[in-house]
Formats: C-alpha cells, sequence, structure tokens
C-alpha cells in the first residue's frame, strides 16, 4: 500500500486550505474535483477519480484506479453514484464542479448525485488558487528552468548543415528526453494540440495554426497543422526554439531563437525589441500591477520600434505576449489587451513578445517569471542574442 | 487562400452523408460540430471554429483560425454567438452538440446560441459514424501500420545492454520520430494521458496506472503515472514496446514483446496464448458479432491455458481486450464484457491480449485489423514472437 497523498504535510495543508478559503469567499459548501491537473494539484500524484472537498469538514479520496493507495478519507468506488453513501445527509447545499473542463454528459452524471445541491462552477476558484504559486511549487518550476536551459545550451551542437527543421526538433527532443523531460505537454481544455514543442524556420513561422499558440508553423500533417514542416534550414533563416519544459511535474516556457548566419538588420532589431520588452515587463510587473497593462508596455514598445507589423505574427496575431504556468501551459494571470487579472506575487508568468519577418522568420525570445513583491525573477537565465548554430 | 476542405470530393461527400442519415434517423435536424478530431474527419484539416451541418441543406465552416481558408460555405466568426447571423430563421427544431467531449460551460454558450433548440447529443453519432472507416481511412491506417513496422523491425538494433527503458524509449522515439510519426497521441476525453507511447520493462510492468490503458508502468514522476520508470533492462526482463503508430492522421496500435535472454517458461507460454487469441478473434471478427463476445473468447483462452491470474494485468487488470482506433486510440468498438457493440464491416480494431508474468513482466503482442466480411485482416504484420535484442 503507499499513501495517496504524497506532497509534503504542510504543502499538501496549504493548498486545501487555499481553496476553502476561496470556497468559503464564493459561498460555496463544497467543490468535487476530478481533472488530472487539479487532482496533481491536490496530492501530487494524479488517481482516477474525486476529490470532495468541503468548505467545512474533512476532504474525501474518491478513488477508481490505481489500486493500492490508502489514508486518510481514501474510498475505493467503481462509479462517481458511490460517492453519496460517504456524504450521505451531509450534502452541499452549493456544489463546485469543473464546469469549464468537464464534459456536460459528466456534469449531469455528477450533479444527479447530488440532486438537492446547488450547482456552482470550482473551475475559476481552482485557476485563481493554482494561479498563487507557493514556494514548493516554485522550487519545482526553478528545477525545470534549469534543466530546460542546459537543453537549451546543447541546442547549437546538435545542428548539422543540411538538416531539416523536423530533423533538428528530432534531436531536440532526444537531449531533452534524456535530461528527464517528460514530454507531457498539459494545456487545460481540449482545443490546443502540440507534440513537445514548435521549432519555426524560416519563412514556415508564418504559417498561421489553428491553436491559440503564440506562434505558428504549417506542421507536418493538416491533423496537426503547427510547428515544423520538414524544411531545410537555410543560411539567414532564424530557427526559433520553444520546446517542452516539463521536469517536475511543473513546466517552464522558454524561447530562444537560434540561426546559421546574421540574420537580416530588420530581424535583428526585432529580437532586440523582445529582449528589451522582457526586461520592461520584469521591472514592471510588481503585485498589483494590472496584466493588460503590461500587454500595453509590450505593444507600445514594438510599435515605437516601428515594428508593429510583425508583433506576434504577420499574416495571423496572437492575442497576448504572456501567459500564466505551472501544471498546465494556459494558466493564469494572461498578458493580453481585455485580461482582467492583476498580478499577485508568486504568479509564474511565461513572456512571450515574438516577431515574425517576412522573409527570414520568427525572432524573440521567452522566458519564464516569478512575480515578486520587487519584480519579476526570471528562472530559465539561458543566453538571450540570437546564438549561432556554427 | 487554401481551400478549407482537403479531402478528395467523394470521400467527403460520403462522410457528410453518413452523418446526415444518422442525424435523420435520430430525429436530429442539425449539428454543431468543434472537437478537433471531428473537424479533421469532415474536413481532413483541423481548424477552430464549427461545423454546422443540417440533416438537409448546406453545411456551414464557421472559422475563427487560422487565416486564409476560403470554399463553400465558410464564414469567418471571432465568436461562436456570430453563428446564429449565418443560420438566420432556419434555427433547427433539434440540434445536436457534443455533449460527451464538450466542456459544460462552452455546451451553455453554445445553446444560448439556439435559444429555440432542443438539445441533443451529437457525441454518439460521431462515434457510430466515425467507427466505420471509409476504404480512403483504411489506407491511411495501412500507412501508418506499415511505418510503424518499419519502426518496430529497428527496435532490436537499438537496444544497448545496461540501458535503462527510458533510454531505449528515446530512441525508439527518435527513430519513429524520422520514420515521420507526428507524435501527436488523440485520446477522446481528456482522463487519459501518455507521452508517445509505453515501454514496460520487467517488474515495472505490475505497476498499476489510474489511466484506462491496457498496461500500467510506475512512470517517471507522480505527475504522469504510467510507462518506463528508468530501471535497468536485465536479462529475463520482457520489454514491452507499445508506441505511438499516428503517421498519418490516423493510427494504428502495435504491440511487440522484446527480450534480451529467454523469457521463463510461464512467460513464454503467456505470449504463445496472445498470439492465438488473436488468431481466433481475428478469425471469429466478423461483422454482426457482438465485440462482448470476442472478449468473452479471449477470457476463456487465457482461463483454460491457466492464465487467467496473468490476463490483462495482474494487481491491476484492464477492463477489455480490444479497441476501435482511428483519429483517436479510443474509439468504438470497445471488446470489453459489456460491450454492446457489435461489429461491421470497416470497423478497426486493436486487439490487445496482453499479461503480467510477475518476475518477468509483460509478454503479448498487439495488433490492428480491419474488419472484413470474411474475418479480420491484420494491418500490422511486424514477426509476433518475443524478439530478441541481441
Amino acid at each position: 500500500m503507499t499513501q495517496l497523498v504524497i506532497l509534503p504535510h504542510d504543502e499538501f495543508t496549504l493548498r486545501l486550505d487555499n481553496i476553502r478559503k476561496a470556497l468559503k469567499s464564493n459561498n460555496i459548501d463544497a467543490a468535487v474535483i476530478s481533472d488530472n491537473a487539479n487532482i496533481y494539484y491536490l496530492t501530487g500524484r494524479v488517481f482516477a477519480g474525486y476529490i470532495y472537498i468541503p468548505a467545512a469538514g474533512p476532504e474525501i479520496f474518491f478513488v477508481r484506479r490505481p489500486v493500492g493507495l490508502e489514508g486518510d478519507g481514501v474510498v475505493y468506488i467503481r462509479k462517481p453514484e458511490q460517492m453519496a453513501e460517504s456524504i450521505g445527509l451531509n450534502a452541499p447545499e452549493t456544489l463546485a464542479l469543473e464546469l469549464d473542463i468537464t464534459s456536460w454528459t459528466d456534469i449531469q452524471r455528477l450533479s444527479a448525485v447530488f440532486p438537492e445541491s446547488k450547482i456552482a462552477n470550482a473551475s475559476p476558484v481552482m485557476r485563481a488558487v493554482r494561479s498563487v504559486k507557493s514556494p514548493y511549487e516554485i522550487e519545482r518550476l526553478r528545477l525545470s528552468g534549469q534543466k530546460q536551459e542546459r537543453v537549451y545550451r546543447r541546442v547549437p551542437h546538435l545542428f548539422r548543415p543540411g538538416m531539416t527543421d523536423l530533423e533538428l526538433q528530432v534531436e531536440i527532443e532526444r537531449v531533452s528526453r534524456l535530461e528527464g523531460c517528460l514530454g507531457q505537454f498539459r494545456i487545460s481544455g481540449d482545443s490546443m494540440e502540440l507534440y513537445m514543442g514548435n521549432i519555426l524556420a524560416g519563412e514556415n513561422a508564418d504559417n498561421p495554426t489553428p491553436y491559440d499558440f503564440a506562434m505558428g508553423g504549417e506542421g507536418l500533417d493538416p491533423s496537426l497543422p503547427v510547428g515544423c514542416n520538414g524544411s531545410v534550414i537555410r543560411p539567414g533563416d532564424s530557427v526559433m526554439v520553444d520546446v517542452n519544459g516539463n521536469y517536475t511535474g511543473y513546466m517552464t516556457d522558454m524561447t530562444r531563437t537560434f540561426a546559421m548566419t546574421q540574420v537580416d538588420a530588420l530581424a535583428a532589431k526585432a529580437h532586440s525589441c523582445s529582449i528589451e520588452i522582457c526586461k520592461a515587463i520584469a521591472a514592471a510587473g510588481t503585485p498589483g500591477v494590472h496584466a493588460k497593462e503590461l500587454y500595453g508596455l509590450a505593444e507600445k514598445m514594438a510599435r515605437e520600434a516601428g515594428l508593429e507589423a510583425y508583433f506576434m505574427g504577420h499574416h495571423q496575431k496572437a492575442g497576448f505576449v504572456g501567459h500564466g504556468v505551472g501544471i498546465e501551459i494556459n494558466e493564469q494571470p494572461v498578458l493580453a489587451p481585455r485580461s482582467k487579472d492583476i498580478l499577485a506575487e508568486g504568479n509564474v508568468i511565461a513572456v512571450e513578445p515574438k516577431f515574425v519577418i517576412p522573409g527570414v522568420g520568427a525572432v524573440g525570445i521567452e522566458n519564464t517569471y516569478v512575480v515578486t513583491a520587487s519584480g519579476m525573477e526570471c528562472i530559465t537565465s539561458a543566453p538571450e542574442q540570437i546564438i549561432s548554430f556554427s
């Protein structure tokens, strides 16, 4: 038998307490959590089942799989209807379910287990609590950042003249995996898809995608239209490397730009502008700042540099310049024009001011930052200039 | 500009006609489709948006991203509410949405666009239509099977004594990617997670997972508890290789077992039993057969061989012996004890009678088959015996 909760006790208590506070302040009496990312957040492991969290009272872990877990509040069930037996007469007046993530069919089934409860939405509660990382979580992220940095330092040595973008990506994937990258790229919701990362070489960067990523790419097949497309990397091309940083269950997000030869002046200027925008956002990003102001700052700097037409894409533009990151790649806060998010100490934010320069490709960098009282601290600290392959 | 629909015209018409027939026979007046897998099925590409399919009348492609698509019925929108303008007074009496896949929140929003429509479930309709593959789809699957087979034939040459299961997996991943594997492992629903495939060496095969896969494994981290766990491959271990077969947008699913030295007699017997079960199911699996009978056949053969305790897992057992496969890994029909599915010509089914032998590991094979009038035709035809690494 194995303990179900594998988080350190204080960490587990802290996270649960934060959720209970958030439930109370939203007048919610209990939540049922079943999303893998949220279950991992609450326990330190993924299991199939449900966590029942009353705002006041002990939590219950309803487990379907795997066999062999134990601990306070662990109850094995085969189907969600069996939760009613354990909760019994204490049915909550208002019950929060993960309405933004769970399918309509599953919500109907779960609601029917609690026929007298009024259903509320647990998704905003979980997003808000998870957006503020604990020191323990920040350590996990720092570790991912360090490992990811080691991989990026090896990228120039993986390149061989004549390589396609795919061939380079495959070697980066290999090195990442051997460094301990778990591969899994967790995205909340099921509309975004990406395998391991995005290597964009040359003009492929201007191919638009259906996905809500900062950059595009045609992809290898119309069934997964994003990223590298098998084109040979040529002198003068920029090669943007934005590859999976999930080494610990927590992801950092880092982008660097490489090239065989010097890129043209416009691309070089845009790359420098990206570095400057990152610095400016890192300095301005203190607790209490509105996320949309940081987007505005980036957009203004790009405009003043005369780079507006290339900022966050050329044929197709992304609508944000940064996003929270942690267990999933699309967490809060979001640095976008209409974002309502306000920065808080402990937010972890990937900032990715990127440009697509016609005839050259994508340039710019991305770093992951921790919001501290005095500004944003970078935890992905590889060299930022355009890095030469040769 | 690029044509939105990239399927051959006849293929596109066939698929849409089949969906319209299914809608009519379920008394549904229209469907709105937005799941990536279903959008890919209907058009040959993934886009962000919605396909509006009336049971009678022309379909409309509402596109959010990417820019630049054109063709009959293509309408660009920024948000789902804009669909109402195009559909106007023709609001369907009964409207099917993908209730089993789409989040509760998104269904509420979509339903509000059609306030006078009664909402029905498009998910079973799409699952049923997609479970019968057209000759065109079967060709895509055959091609995936051929490429996957080439990768499996290289596996013995990738092994080096002293390797960990992870190191072997990384080399298999690399070869798969260079052979054209797209990497993306599409699973309907968001409860199952796996990166690229599952390499199970030795006793790690008996570690249970939360996921609904046939086999388990501890994984590298509790955030993704499935598959290889970094243990060194030893003489006497079995090494089960079950790696991503998505080369064309359509996946084949194939498993083979490898070993450094001969495995013990019990494991060898179980492996032979797996091959025999595959043969028996392939012979018995004709149109009209109940999927649960094929599960029963497998279970009976395992029991009669005295291998019941190891069949489909040891500490934890999977509840099925086969599953439909195509754009996603968990399609219909499902070969399980309580399955209500009935085989039809054109079903494509992965059959995976596997055993976990204590002290040895996982043994058995998996093949992908096409259901034909005369039985099931194997499209993953690599050698089936336990393959020696050396």
